[in-house]
């Protein structure tokens, strides 16, 4: 499937092939394709996190496989990739939340969190010793809209989304998904997403587009959902799972 | 049985597959099925660990062969694979335990220590120089109830669950298994788990589970037995054993 | 595509191949060649950036893949390559540049600038345990005019433009490129520049010659403009984008 | 005698094989089986020790080449495998407890020093940079008998045994034995130890046990004998090993 | 062109080959005589230094590529090779110089700045980690004559020019070359130089010299031409430039 | 003359191979044998080294190529094996002596100063990143007597003789040699050593012994004679050599 | 010319081959063989250095490229092999000079400054990460005649002279060459060195050996000379060196 002249360039994570590329990134991406999806939908009040997150067992408590996670109550996560190192660039972010808010006396901005966890991520992907992230993340956040940025004028706050991949790079997005299928829910995104959307219709086109990820019907036992709004962040139990299912015209129950 | 393909990636922890995989670590798991089995199910009150222990003679003391451990009187641990690795593990837990208790005058919850040697062992798997930890973990704990808390209301203590796997993630269960025939003892579980169940229950429930890990008739010399309520942590003596291998439907005598 | 005996020697960044080039750092320019062009001419007053920077997907935020940026108001870098590395040497940049302003109460020169960013990419060629940055940047600066410099005595001010390539040499220039096609982009500045050029006559030249590295026509969403002169860095905005591009003679409009 | 996928993984001690093992732990327990056997044995009120020693010539001083050690008066530790890393296991036993005893005001317990000793080896199999010990240790101590336990309560003290081996693990054991042979020793021991034996009976068992080794009769000159009691530790001079020697049945004469 | 018993040698600096050479060493030289070259020569007075530096581009500022460098007044330096390296050894002296100069109160004599230099040079060729420096220098000044000095006490100055190679050797000569075709230009050096020249005949001799390193005919805005005598680095500007290539027989105008 | 599957083990020391062994140890051992020999004898009241030492040119000074060495006046060593290294095993063991008399007031007994020594060596065999030493010492010291030690009442002193082998082993001898021929040198001392010899004894079997290593007889410039009682470290010049090789029956002139 | 078994132990220095030998330090004598020779001779009052020291071309600075240098007033060095190595162990020389007689109002001896040049060289053939040094020496001395050392008592100094190899052994010579022809070299200087030789003779001696390195006349251009008595340092300038050299029997001039 692959050549002796790749093989000489993707075992350590330092080097370029001479074409320029950095295998290990690449092959961080494949863990990232590997792990269940998750979804960002910025609506006009709010960014709509929804993810794919199948237990194993009956017998394994749902809450502690969440892909959505609050940092900070004004910041949330949504992850996909390898499991184990997923948690450590969330527990990271978490920390220099909290870092920023102890200096500051507030909670950072989405942009410059991203930026922190991104840089941790591009150092895994230079520095010698280390591999790469096997993890992509969204991250969302509700900052005050500034009156001087077009198109958020209508109200108070400028939900905003990043994804950061396993280059360590972020990139501003309205509405984006990582992990399996990720390819299909994007199309999804492309096709429906409009500006100007509420957050009960954000809800329904980031579970329609979950459901691309995979041939098979969300159900709310496997299916994260959390709204992150002026008020905060708030992850969906299990009943207003169902709901927010059916009215995406899911039969959420399963 | 292996391709060269694989070869290249499997011989270092630092790197990934071309598909996105980290060999080490799925070979650490090769190690944890190596190792003999140990069964965690939460009851209505309790965590209840069994674990088999053969004796490689009958010289040897089977106290220090044990594989369920007390951490803090309040936290235990059960453990599967490379033995040395584990010990390091159960070590490590003991430790944050004690420096959490100087702290903050109490022992950590079960969820904060659980993340912490999960922490320790994704770092295995990432930083250059040295391998994963050949083990995996069963920690239970018995925080007090939080109201909020959907299906614990008719108890005091909420009994809790996790597994830590190679990789360094933490998962929470109802009821689970590590080590060797881990799948069949699983498939018990799920058959015969129900909620609500008391502790008794769960004691012949985690040793006729335990039995199918191999097809041999546990004794109460080779099997590890400890419930872990709001009195604490109990491991059981061989005379307890009996018993409970007998209410299980064994005949505990070795 | 490349011998044995080439292999030998580009596996690691701190040997010299026997005919004394170093590989890695020639694969670091392969992977600027693989990144979107960026474009900056010097002008009488000012120095102008243009740079190609396509999002992925209409729903990708433009200005979270911004090419041009502003470091410190009177310095300005635009870049091209591998973007998270690009990222971290204008990280750099500012943080130099904040750090020489707290220093002397003054921002710091282009020339220094462009010496510490190109000191840093440097030790990143020679040092073990590191790759080189797969990036390039063009460093503008508008430091008032000395007299004895010949050819700028017109005007208060002396635009400078430097190249920063994945060796750590900085050269100067009145007008070159980086990136993608970055050859044909500058053909196209050789022929058409002259010494003495407004800043619109600047605009239109960079905008042309950008339009050299692709066969499609830019347009004003997929292209980032800003013109660092003695009022400080101005960031253009689409509307403005458009009316540059039109005065380029492209049709701006997306 | 092994194939190509082996030998991938048996060159470096941190990595596991695809199917779990660590080789050259595996590779340092031959070094053990290579080297001169030792046998120890937990009597009702002692632990006694007897080992090969056998000089390679006669002007070698034997007690220069002596197998069992007295750690601290009431510690002992005999040893096989490779010489040079048992004598630097055997230092650091020492050094713990004088450590302990300049802490605490008292020699640490065989347990404490059991696992102390056990990490120093687990470490040397997991950390990059160095190899695993090539010497198993059985560590002997006589601490005062605590009622609760059970089958003691006759005796003031308490003689326990531990093996530990190259992987790190500790093990506690009635009587056991490390080194060339061991299996056939182990078996011997097996079939003759009862508990409440006498420490002559202890002593007779010990050299019959080790006599199993080899096809030759032990001599008072090529075998260690000693006593680990609440009187302290005793190790017997020419004489008296031919005495014991004599009483298990064999002409100790050299 | 190579053996594989060369490759074996080649990869690393820090080995000998079985015939008692560093390839690494010899292969920077390669990288010295690919890069553009300079010259230098001492005269009665002064020490000339002439260098080709062909823009890239019209564009290019030829300032920015300069090949010969005012150090500190007393001291001046021309460059051939990888120029990254360059500018660092560059700095390196500059830095040296600065710091010998706050301790003593006056500048380095030219002969410890070429063995500071030439250290810093030779640590690269044998500390592990690091390549070695792919640049050449020359280093002159103008020290006072000593009256012990043989045949320089016509003069009140003694200008001695020194050449450092990447092996970290430094040699004294009265005139030499480094850079593409400096065999070709010591010839000539060889051949027409004379003890006892003024200085514009050794700029004459310089800029015939450096004519011999390329079948084109120097050009005044492709060559650098500096002065270092008793007062001080004299960089000539383009019109001198071309006045000394027309006195050197060439049409210097470009 | 060696397999592919001993290459595989024996280029870093810090592996095992599958049967256990150290090969970096022996290989360094084989250094040692290319050696020339030096034989160490304790007699009754002395410990008498002999070595050989051949100059390899009639003007080299024999005193700078000595083998056998006072280390502090009451402590004497002999080497065998690479030079280079056996001059810093002596100069450890030389600052080991004169640090514990700083500290204690009094030089270290023998045994220590072995161990200390041993240890070091040990070291460099499981510590990556150095090769063992290719020497081997003979350490002698004369500590007094004490009366509990059986067969040295006769005396006031109570001379020992260790040998430190390249895997860092210290062992105890009455007699015995390192180096070229030791096995028949050895053969030699067990034939005809006995207890209780006197020193002129000694000094005729260490040289008769010697003589067994080669083909040709001693000679007077050749051979190294020290005699280390309870006066002190005593090296014998060229006289007392001839006169003692004469005594032994050889003729000692060279 | 070299098998496959000797490739795979010369290629890092830290690894002994199967029949104890250190390649990469036989590859340093080598480079030191490549080298242009150097002779020294011990007369009765003054150590006399001879080298070989051939300018590249007639233009360089013969000064520049010497070969024997005054370390400190007192002690003379005289070098071969690879130069820039040289240099920086005829450094390291000259500082331990100067801090010893910092510390101790004194210059060091000839015997305490050979053995620390020799420490230095012998690590850089044991510690990982660098190679060894290059370069051999020969380092001269002319301490105070201590009435008990033989043969000396004529006169009032003891002239002193030691080799230092690649290995790091430094070994006493009355006469000797290291370098490019040593062998023929030293057979000279072996059929005709006699002992009481005056310093004149000692001069003639000196240059009619080197003259053996190379079938050229040795010319007062192309060799050092220098003297090392009790007055001091004294390297010899042109006009002498014709002047020795026709002593000697050559027609020294150029």
């Amino acid at each position: 499937m692959q050549s002796n002249d790749q093989q000489a360039y993707d075992r350590g994570v330092t080097v370029f092939s001479p074409d320029g590329r950095l295998y290990q990134v690449e092959y961080a991406r494949e863990a990232v394709k590997r792990g269940s999806p998750a979804v960002g939908v910025a609506t006009e009040e709010a960014v709509v996190f929804a993810a794919h997150a199948r237990p194993r067992s009956p017998l394994m408590e749902t809450d502690s496989i969440e892909k959505v996670h609050d940092l900070d109550g004004r910041l949330g996560v949504a992850t996909a990739g390898h499991v184990a190192d997923a948690r450590r660039l969330v527990d990271f972010g978490r920390q220099f939340a909290q870092r920023e808010r102890l200096r500051y006396g507030e909670p950072p901005g989405v942009e410059p969190l991203a930026k922190a966890v991104a840089d941790r991520i591009q150092e895994s992907t230079q520095t010698g010793g280390t591999r790469p992230f096997g993890a992509a993340l969204l991250v969302g956040g509700v900052p005050e809209a500034s009156p001087a940025m077009e198109g958020t004028a209508e109200t108070d706050v400028d939900p905003r989304l990043y994804e950061i991949d396993p280059s360590g790079t972020p990139t501003e997005w309205r509405a984006t998904a990582v992990g399996r299928g990720s390819d299909a829910v994007r199309d999804h995104l492309e096709a429906e997403y409009e500006r100007g959307l509420d957050t009960p219709a954000g809800l329904s086109l980031a579970l329609s587009a979950l459901a691309e990820s995979s041939d098979e019907t969300p159900t709310a036992e496997e299916v994260d959902v959390a709204v992150l709004d002026e008020a905060g962040f708030d992850a969906f139990d299990r009943d207003r799972r169902e709901t927010v299912l059916a009215d995406a015209g899911f039969d959420g129950a399963s």
